[in-house]
């Protein structure tokens, strides 16, 4: 097994073509591969589920040649005639790129409650064929074209020698800033990876799991779970190996830049933030108490204020369930390098020359707050941003 | 049992006198009761719980003579000192107020981390004790003094007649705005209700049990739950009567408006929220759709900028866990006796005059959004408000 190398394919890995486009409120992109994949898919927890979830969760039994996916508008709650729109994205992309509409993932992102607008998607699909290709310019324009709230397009991709000796590349894009959560088992928000490894099913559903509970699982951002969220892997095999050891980490490493790719872009956010609690009794207990911290409003405006407020965190890390002993309390503020102790074994810091230590490297763009909680050895880490102005006023108005 | 009849006596019912003072940064309330009265506490279920609420805890187990609060320091997570502080405004009380230190309940507001000016609080104490009254003017006092971010006192009192003729009053004064949560079991803001009702303590008990669980607990500003959070009725009995019949609808109605107020007054607040959530399956299910939607951070900034995005309110929803049957879903808008129905039956509205009309109905003071979930027969209100950038300024700046 080597080491992982971060490249610039991003779901353009090889075997895989794509193109975005975007036009009147609209964007689509188009991944296909030149062989039919292995796929599969992790939907929200939500309980009420966009139209092109339940399609997709219908084609994703066999394999698939691809994926379409708008923005503009989330075809949610749109009832049969929602249904039956996902179901001519699929027939649009069958009949543009071939195979039949059940080889086709769909996916779309926007306002809830209205009518896709079909010529536009149409419109805009076409134009995607026509310029299909697999580069990282073609993965950029795909990535843009689901960008909704996003300021920027999110993509990553490694390449790894699995246990064979085989080379592979695993690569994503995504989309998310708002309406991202944690949830225990699904997905919540809009990723796309794809591999040209050989992977079964089995593990290609294992390891897609642990990816996610691992990555987009540990992002808060407002706490929201969307009716759309997908993340859909696609494994073509072409790339013939036969040992998938390496494979995991390689899913990992991109399921987890992307969704730190989505926390950096939290809506209206200025800061990011990384929370890393150890020393608890379980892991799961740690994942709690991370998210607890990374999702509480009081930490996260705190945050957009640089200040070194760390009762809130005590508070959150009170609040998250996770056994806490505050005699061993330990809490950190982390950034560019430096490190500053505000909690130390259960006694927290009244001294004017460290708050304004603490206050300093709040202000800056990455901040990171290392939590001891005392009461065991297990760790997690959650990802997330601060909660500012520009959060509001982003949301007050989105469907105006 | 006669009618419930609002009163403005607040926490000084008969028998009951109070004050209250601020300066320096501090306030401090005092309340108490002509004898020794039943008492019964509900607390933070924060893991770390600030040190008036051991003390206090330990103290309630016997009868009370009455309480002592303070705002602008929690005395939270300040370890032994703390609970010897605590400890001391008990002391503190009875030296001014009688009886032995024991006697009294503490609690404690503000800043978490950081020890209590203890010379403060002893001269606004004596301050308090020179001025104890019985007065509605006495109950303003303690309620404005143990304000932090609240932009109002929060009185409320009710007068009824027992099931054996007997006339009693309960009353209460609160402070809330920030860190108000939802919680299944626990209080979660500082609360102080009385009555001239003799109660035992099992039915005191049981019955603020009921009224927290209806009305604080349905209370949900920004989701995060505090460590000195406080519930505590104290019945002196002096009333004499024999029988309770009633008294657990007074009690649940001082709660309730208790809590109101709190929800309109939440940090930064421009519009109070109502949400009411009917055709569930079960009464917990019914709580859970409500305090979603109340809670959600979309629906809340969408609340802010007056847009009728009824697309977040159904997202809300889906994630609440509670049974929701799309077809069935109907969603209402409500403000000044005026309604608009957004979803009727699973079908959302796109008319342009619809929404302008929803949109209008949102630019009142006090908004109420109404579901039918269609999945059964229980429905459960929760109380919020909506969130915009004040929220964010107040506390990206609390302790600088």
């Amino acid at each position: 097994m080597g080491e992982l190398r971060h490249t610039s394919s991003g779901v353009c890995v090889p075997g895989f073509r794509a193109w975005g486009e975007r036009g009147r409120g609209y964007g689509v992109a188009l991944i296909v591969s030149e062989q039919p994949a292995e796929v599969s898919l992790m939907l929200t927890s939500n309980r009420i589920k966009a139209a092109p979830l339940e399609v997709s969760a219908a084609h994703a039994r066999g394999r698939v040649r691809g994926v379409i996916a708008n923005s503009g508008c989330a075809n949610a709650f749109t009832g049969e005639q929602g249904v039956r729109d996902a179901e001519e994205m699929c027939r649009l992309a069958a009949s543009l790129l071939g195979g039949s509409p059940e080889e086709y993932i769909v996916a779309s992102t926007g306002v809830i409650g209205r009518r896709l607008n079909m010529p536009a998607v149409r419109r805009l699909a076409e134009r995607c064929s026509a310029r299909l290709e697999c580069s990282p310019e073609a993965s950029e324009a795909a990535a843009k074209a689901i960008m909704t709230t996003d300021t920027y397009p999110k993509m990553c991709s490694v390449q790894v020698e699995l246990g064979d000796g085989s080379e592979v590349e695993v690569g994503g894009i995504a989309k998310g800033a708002g309406m991202i959560a944690p949830s225990l088992r699904h997905a919540t928000m809009l990723c796309f990876i794809t591999t040209n490894a050989a992977v079964d099913r089995e593990t290609l559903r294992e390891a897609l799991g642990e990816a996610v509970r691992k990555s987009f699982n540990r992002v808060v951002v407002d706490g929201d779970m969307s009716t759309n969220d997908m993340v859909a892997v696609l494994a073509s095999g072409i790339a013939g190996n036969r040992s998938t050891d390496g494979f995991h980490e390689a899913l990992n490493e991109v399921a987890l830049s992307l969704a730190k790719s989505i926390a950096r872009d939290g809506e209206g956010a200025s800061r990011y933030l990384e929370v890393e609690v150890k020393g608890a009794r379980s892991e799961a207990e740690a994942e709690a108490a991370a998210k607890a911290v990374a999702g509480s409003p009081l930490v996260k405006t705190a945050l957009a204020g640089a200040d070194p407020n760390w009762g809130r965190v005590v508070a959150a890390l009170g609040c998250s369930g996770a056994e806490v002993v505050p005699e061993r309390l330990s809490i950190f503020i982390e950034s560019s390098g430096e490190r500053v102790c505000l909690v130390e074994r259960g006694r927290g810091t009244e001294q004017a020359e460290v708050l304004e230590a603490a206050r300093r490297l709040m202000q800056g763009r990455e901040v990171r707050i290392v939590v001891e909680l005392g009461a065991g050895s297990a760790s997690a880490e959650a990802y997330g941003c601060d909660l500012t102005c520009e959060y509001v006023r982003i949301n007050s108005s989105y469907t105006s």
